[in-house]
């Protein structure tokens, strides 16, 4: 089933239109594309070094690789004294990998190759109160444009990383009581995408737990042990990494702290509950909040906006409103800020992270809502715990969620035979 | 180092005083010893099966451990059609290993064998505001009564695990800002006990981590990925077990949820802040509101009480109360179990564990306060993270601290050299 690519194909751009994902190696070869996926290039004796195998094991393998064209020799490495040794890295061109990353209201994708490497990304807003076979209708066209513009074809798709936003049976893949988009239940998303792109390996995660792999992956994270990644957006979440490795807990929804309580006679929530985090701090109770301030005229600059929006006020305006000095905005801000860091000094207390990485579409609003958040963390959480804890804005930016899809899928493409050890 | 012992001793009593641990054991040697750890005595065909070697590399790496004295032969099992096969199991006569779990109040040492079987356990109370070598020298004389009452001798005690109520570096196995315990910051606890047992291995970790180990080996979690250990006492702490490992956090003090704010304008704490867990709903707080009630003549029986303790209410006096169908004395245990519930709903939403279990003194109160736990978590948490969430007490009792504190020290008696893995 496998093409065979010769050494001297390094550099052609010609595809293997005929692999499956996963490809199934055997564990000596597994380590070794797991030390090439860390290292990008490398020569090898560093690879016999990095296993502890003698240089007669390291390059029987790595001859094994090559031939099956998973491997490629590119360039010289510099010289220890004698020959320049040939440098060896994955085979780029043996197909593509998608990382998908679904907001309640933002879609963004991108397209890698199998290296990791980002070839192309697009994003545009959605809703996913749509059917799912309407977003992801559109996800595979827009995948299939990425994968078209790279001159590739769909059956060169090997592995697709989805990140939705809502609770995740993870070894299922579906969607479990999602609130903000209950239509999506069960929903075989993997199937969906298996009609287009039959050699594909699809992975479907919680969208913060792929933001938290993508801080691991691409970010300020690789070697912390235990963190908390905080996604403030339309709605609020955490990915959890214990270490090293991400918790999803019992039944996939771990993290999912917007419906712990702040308030017990606060707003309703989508949930049924009352005074739910989420309810009372994210996007839209900053919006909602505004809209109160402008009404009842205690800040004109958000009373203004109110106008001029057509009686609607998001909550980026009111950021804009909070950056010309608004008062009124400022406390708005300030509040979510101070919510959001009571319910974290509770869990850095419970489970006592190095760092806590903010992102989403909120983390914007910059320094405020940070040092807000920070203020209170500390003021609650017992000093122990706080004495070396960073509470940070993530600096991977809006590719956090596409960076952490795409190695999620990518930790699924080279796996050993009947064994649940993947390539991390 | 290491005396010899034939096979021809599996019945001996004779005890080897000259070994030193940890017991430094190549791979594959660790992963026989791990593997009868758990199984108790099997024959060489089945240690074959679980590690997957041949029958003859099994038989020679067995006949390694036989000859090094850490394996004996031990009776006969069941014949798969020829001969009846040979079972082997750990040399118990190897040397003792024990477990030490301290409370606020309470001392509970067991001491077991290298197989941890426990031979013999005493408890007393204790008080952890006394200077360090006054409680730790306590501990060592009774270790030594439980070592000589076996006919054996102090260099025969080849581990200890120790469980103490405060936040632990375990890496360097010292308390640090005990909020209970000021003076034992930095103590050197594995060097006290080092000074008369001088070839154990000392094992220090905080006293609901310990707990939640010994529910795990010994109680009803061992094939329970994501589960949650509350201690309700003097304090209340948490014991977090995710994807199988213990999360002690980055600073040791994960888990410590007894500080976690119920109520701002709440009871000064210990701690310095207002309103905590702890302060709020633990034994303490339970007895301090059953001295109110009774002075305010709420509740005959607690007046009564009051009068014939001469002032003081201990939280099993409210429990007896309760069980005499005293209504104050119900509402205080439902009330504390209500807070305890509210703060769980939380960190179930957070951490979506399949269990939590329930140990320490007060959880003897029994019924009342889980019913007023379970029911707070259920109002609180997320559907799809409650479906599956069992909360119930732990069925170890009393033993369970000092189960985790043998298993913890058993970790660290066969270890693989130059290597972090150590027996599971």
């Amino acid at each position: 089933m496998v093409q065979t690519l010769s050494p001297s194909n390094a550099t052609s751009t010609k595809k293997s239109s005929r692999l499956t994902a996963p490809i199934i190696l055997n564990s000596a070869e597994v380590e070794i594309m797991r030390a090439l996926r860390r290292q990008g290039k490398i020569s090898r004796s560093e690879i016999s070094h990095i296993t502890g195998w003698s240089k007669a094991k390291a390059s029987q393998e790595i001859r094994s690789l090559v031939d099956k064209g998973y491997l490629v020799e590119d360039g010289e490495g510099v010289s220890q004294g004698g020959r320049k040794p040939r440098l060896l890295r994955i085979n780029n061109q043996l197909g593509y990998v998608a990382g998908i990353d679904m907001g309640a209201t933002s879609l963004d994708i991108a397209l890698a190759d199998v290296a990791g490497s980002i070839l192309q990304r697009c994003s545009e807003a959605t809703d996913v109160k749509l059917p799912p076979e309407t977003v992801l209708g559109r996800c595979t066209e827009l995948l299939l444009e990425l994968i078209r513009a790279q001159g590739g074809t769909p059956d060169q798709m090997l592995g697709i990383g989805v990140g939705v936003p809502g609770p995740v049976d993870f070894a299922r893949g579906v969607l479990v009581a999602p609130p903000l988009m209950p239509e999506w239940e069960n929903f075989p998303i993997r199937d969906f995408f298996k009609k287009t792109f039959t050699a594909a390996f699809v992975v479907v995660d919680n969208d913060v737990n792929i933001m938290a792999l993508g801080e691991q992956r691409a970010g300020d994270a690789a070697s912390i042990d235990h963190f908390i990644f905080v996604k403030i957006g339309t709605g609020i979440g955490a990915g959890i990494i214990s270490n090293g490795k991400i918790h999803r807990g019992s039944d996939g929804c771990a993290g999912d702290i917007g419906h712990i309580c702040v308030d017990k006679e606060g707003p309703l929530c989508a949930c049924g509950n009352k005074g739910c985090l989420e309810a009372m701090s994210a996007g839209p109770a900053i919006a909602s909040k505004a809209i109160d301030a402008a009404r009842n005229r205690i800040s004109p600059v958000l009373s203004q906006i109110l106008e001029s929006n057509g009686g609607i006020i998001r909550p980026e305006d009111v950021n804009a409103a909070c950056r010309e000095g608004d008062q009124a905005a400022l406390d708005i801000i300030r509040d979510s800020g101070q919510m959001i860091g009571d319910v974290l000094a509770s869990l850095v207390n419970f489970f006592n992270p190095s760092h806590i990485f903010i992102g989403g579409g909120i983390a914007n609003f910059g320094n405020h809502l940070l040092v807000a958040i920070r203020r209170a963390v500390l003021h609650r959480s017992l000093p122990l715990a706080t004495t070396h804890l960073s509470i940070k804005f993530s600096r991977v930016g809006s590719n956090v969620g596409v960076m952490g899809a795409i190695s999620l899928a990518l930790d699924y493409l080279f796996v050993i035979e009947d064994s649940p050890h993947f390539i991390i």
